[in-house]
């Protein structure tokens, strides 16, 4: 099969491998019908988390289940199913204390286009399927769940991670996908005002139409004194960094009003250090809050994203703007590597 | 009254004051029995918030109720009651959220010798005194007492925010008397290792008496190297920063495994930021909270803290190193400046 | 001034009283602009909490101040403000544990209407003003800000003690104006699906208009079997009891799938027990939580409140479908008190 | 080989086995050395779950693993390892949720001597053996270890589910093994009075032994009010119920303030309902908490329960009042049925 690969780095494309062997007892192995293209991506090609050599790309799939490991219960071949991101194995200690994307190891979890072989192939192999595979209801199209292996767990995990409290503040900083979706889960939570700080028009644009009430633009308007404007003096009850910048996680801390939580969802990529500004932070007590995330995955956190989809809470298709034929996946690569044409997620469509 | 005050930065000394007037129908008027030196007042003196004029200093007392507000209801004058450090009004949002150290706004629950007269004076004044008077049971002697207004409280917040889990793993970063006190509040919340990091020879030595089961001296070995070589190289699911130094704040992010919990109690003194060495908080995605504290008030909580006593399960009066009439306390207030003859904490007895 | 009053055990009607003195330094007197009846006034009228003579009753009211205590900061006369039904005075053990609702005692923050003077009167007296009078947002009128001072407060908690997983499912016992509240709540924190649980036309009718996804009618079905099937044969996340009656609470457990939670908003009013069933509650093992609550108060739960209101996430007011007249009010307390021509809420004005 | 055996509802007896199959390639069978008989083995005996045919009893064991399946990491033949009673697969919904003793359906982590045979036989059978093999530290021997298979693991989550504030009260209702190392957990986890409810004057020694401020003898004095009175007439923070009977389960939630948290560890196996007193629930408006559990498992919690034993936190070894050989375990089950000659936990020895 042809499978999209990261040869090292700096250089992607087009590679034949054979389809995944097995699996073992405990893995399924799924044919790829859908998937989306996603900014890390763009930087692990770029070396973000070292090299990797012709390791498939892609995270974010769905499929139907092709072949399953003889351990496996509950699934059967041909059943509709996504794979979140992060396929933590849920056995070790770190699954048993809480934090399954930290399966073994810190950030272990996350497994695809990391340490296996990543999505971006006509079929991939799944651990641990029994945890893992995620039907899909069938009133649920698949260019629709797809947005449930990241987006949507990551963006509403920042808002879950955020302690927002019923009619409470919230400012997002920076509206990519993940930004987006963390608005989207701040609403869903309960806040009573959502500020989503942004500059790009068409990403202002999908954040007023995903629900936020307010806009900075931290262009033209210094955004913590704005957040703080809005807030009637005090700051935020939570703020949430979905950039993975200095700047944006600074903002957060400062925009946080003391008792606070600070919900950081980016990917920190450059930096010995990111850093606290000591004042803002009460000179350490100040009692704000400052927690993480990686992508929570698993077959039961799958289900009620699902349903959030199903009964309409939700529609996270508008981040589609554009659509590739995998064949063509080259070329969506290269246009989220450059963010061009004003694209948020590139959608692939796999042949039948 | 001679009052001992904060004349300016840098320069402290008796004062002659007047015994405070009223108070207000919500106020009342302790006379002071005892109190203990913290070595903040030294850092205020300094000038570390900035400058005072003639400000009594000092926030560790109790003593017996002198006069009572019209308003005040349960207490008597005569009364044997504790003060915390921290006297929020417990009416304002800050409080209602659940945040009275940050009463009305960052760090606001803190108004004896900031925002008010402190306690090394003859008689000091009590705000909202019907939630800030703490009544001393008959079997708690005034220099047991005088401990729950502060380290007692201050430290076992630091390890209640730690979020141990039951048998889990702590290390405490600095073993002054705040560490300590979070050293026996790890003890005392379930820990199954506590690891004291220390390298003076008589902190280590009450770090033992207080319950450490490992002693980390940094000054010998690498402190999170040997803090992940002791737990079996995954690093501990709490780390408690009581210092206020980069260096130990860096140590705790470094020594906590992933989804494990930060708990600062240390004043950050210095420098714009404080910084968070990025890949060991899993580059902003490892589940690590970094969590802060301010001293927790009010007398509920005195009165849990005073149980502890009565039923001996702590006995701080080992930190009492040395002893002093009111009348010396230039003495001592110089000795903690300095840390000179092994002081940990000068207790000041007043006149009765 | 005249003020509709409990004179007996079964006995109403107006009487005349005087304006409140004072009021004492922390207190305030505020002249009545709005009202709403509730089932419990009609219940109190009846005897539930035992006889009061003469005593004003109603809780849920808005106005303006008139007078204020002199030690109260933050306000003045002419201020609109409303009090939530629970007036804590935030001071007391029990609020400083966080439970301001059981202030002093078990339901000790109900005070209106059972151990001082209501609010249906031209002038009502608050405690503790400064933690306790809320100002309303001069974009909203009173006629909706007044719904924040119980039925919002109430049913919105019951949803807040459910601990409703994102995308969760969750059933609401009962579609009374709390239980519709409950149903507005479940949908506010993040609820894929919510199932409401009632048999009155006009209600159900409500319940969709305000969110629920799927309505049950007891009468038709049995509700357990019924919302069991709803949720893939598992049971619901959370469900709350919003009604007061063994039936329903016993429903709740039932229901409610393992590791879940039963959230209790209802008054249970009469037997010696409230029973759990043994076996559909794991025999005592079944990670199966209970929690109550009584309506929180204080002014800063109320500004949040107010937000979701002036952002347009809720709009209470389709529960009022009646309007009187103080000079009416014992029409609209009767027609409470005997569910006529399908009353939720009936409003109150009074006179400027 | 020979195993104790259900034979039917009141019929135990030795029966010859073979040694268990296998494993399949993700279970273990571990080689028994020590093993503990538990009051709910009688139980079963007697019919409380219903009848078995020919069934092992018996689920608290340690061992040595004697062969493991093909896809288990991290183990090897010869290993010591203790098995803790509930024995999830952790990967279906419930375990992900977070409730793995609920594991596929309610109480379904329950499995030894439930659904498949258990520990009572030389050799026995390990599900889910990555997840559910906990090795041994060196230091620990196998008679102390084995009690963190339930014992300690039932006993201390009651008392996390408690809620205990540092230094509130708890109050727990029976001394048996389990209420006795809820009484030690309420200790571990920072409580400042404990207070053990108990009639038995041996049982009563044990709880002062473990660490109870104050007996409750419910023969002499009525307990609710004792215990009101030993409180200051509030009430106990917390309350366990370690018996599983309608009287105790009543004590606790009158003795409980409100806001407080009962906390249900005891198996009730009698009645269609357990009832809650109304009044003292606050008419279902006191903020109090009913919380359930099941003995908590996997390898992870039992890590951090050694590490309790190993650091001499607890020593449970009080309990084993007195020791078997296995081929004596018929007299062992029938004192702990008859509960003769003041039996706490007879340990079984089998031979090497």
């Amino acid at each position: 099969m042809d499978a999209f690969v990261m040869r090292r780095i700096g250089e992607v494309g087009f590679m034949e491998k054979p389809v995944p062997d097995g699996p073992e007892p405990t893995g399924a192995i799924v044919r790829t019908t859908c998937a989306l293209v996603c900014t890390s991506d763009t930087h692990t090609a770029a070396g973000a988390i070292g090299d990797r050599v012709n390791l498939t790309l892609g995270h974010e799939a769905v499929g139907v289940v092709h072949r399953l490991g003889s351990a496996v219960r509950g699934y059967q071949v041909g059943d509709r199913v996504a794979v979140n991101a992060i396929t933590p194995d849920f056995h070790c200690a770190n699954c048993q204390r809480g934090y399954p994307s930290q399966c073994q190891e810190m950030l272990g979890g996350w497994k695809f286009a990391n340490t296996k072989d990543g999505v971006f192939a006509p079929y991939f192999h799944v651990n641990d399927a029994e945890a893992n595979l995620a039907p899909i209801p069938d009133s649920l199209p698949d260019d629709k769940a797809v947005y449930a292996c990241d987006m949507m767990s990551t963006g509403f995990a920042a808002a879950e991670n955020a302690a927002i409290p019923i009619g409470g503040t919230v400012a997002v900083f920076a509206q990519g996908p993940v930004g987006l979706m963390a608005t989207v889960g701040a609403r869903l939570l309960g806040a009573g005002l959502v500020i989503a700080v942004e500059s790009a028009p068409d990403r202002i644009e999908l954040a007023e139409h995903f629900g936020a009430d307010a806009i900075v633009d931290f262009t033209r308007t210094d955004p913590v004194e704005e957040i703080r404007r809005l807030t009637g003096g005090v700051g935020v009850d939570s703020a949430i960094e979905a950039l993975g910048s200095q700047n944006a996680f600074e903002g957060c801390v400062k925009a946080t009003r003391p008792g606070g939580t600070i919900s950081n969802a980016g990917y920190h990529g450059e930096g010995e250090y990111v850093r606290i500004p000591r004042l803002e932070w009460g000179v350490g007590m100040g009692d704000k809050t400052i927690r993480t995330t990686l992508c929570p995955g698993g077959k039961e956190r799958m289900s009620r994203l699902f349903r959030l989809l199903e009964t309409g809470r939700v529609d996270p298709t508008p981040l589609t703007t554009h659509t590739f034929d995998f064949s063509d996946i080259d070329t969506a690569f290269a246009m989220m590597r450059d963010k061009t044409d004003g694209i948020i997620k590139p959608l692939i469509r796999f042949p039948a």
